[in-house]
């Protein structure tokens, strides 16, 4: 007997999983929404993604395009020029991330009340 | 003159950032997801969220009560009883990483789809 199981990411060895930690990582977050916005060059990306390493947004990048969510265009010219978009599939993933990231945005100040209370309650 | 910087998740110093990383952090999203079907008990939570150590479900609830998303209920019983519920802010958020997770559940076959091409032009 065969059983099929679905997809479910509380389960550890599920493939889910690893998707979801790509899709919600550091700066895969971050470059699914500005990609949201239109396409951007490596070197635009890793100066609008303040902060990530030349290291990290390479990795992160090669991972959205490995599971299908962002398209690398190299153009044969020469200084070299690699654009980066996303696909279909990446722009629903990046709906939903950017979706999360603006509503964080406009959080914070509940946040910070929030944290000013709980350590309050500490001293 | 005084300059309000309005939140921006792609400022490295922005506070936002912090949140964001605390609600998209690998448990954070599970155990957010969790929270939004019903109330947990730490021992609860550890076994639906499979694989987190006791050590780091800790952290997570901990960085999510501080942040206003988690309500922890230490009831006045012997044995001890904490239990873990949303806040309105929490579920705000959970609704927001639920969806994503439930997103990437379903586009697993497409993920992989996507891998096995992008791996069958590396060969």
């Amino acid at each position: 007997m065969t059983q099929t199981l679905m997809p479910d990411v509380n389960r550890a060895g599920c493939p889910s999983r690893v998707i979801l930690e790509h899709v919600t990582s550091r700066w895969g977050v971050l470059v699914l929404a500005a990609l949201l916005e239109r396409s951007y060059r490596f070197s635009e990306l890793r100066r609008h993604v303040d902060g990530v390493s030349e290291k990290m947004l390479a990795q992160t990048l090669q991972a959205l395009e490995r599971d299908g969510f962002v398209l690398r265009d190299a153009q044969p010219v020469i200084p070299p020029r690699v654009d980066y978009s996303l696909t279909p599939l990446g722009e629903e993933a990046a709906n939903l991330v950017a979706g999360l990231a603006r509503w964080v945005e406009h959080k914070v100040p509940d946040v910070q009340a929030a944290r000013a209370a709980y350590d309050g309650t500490k001293v």
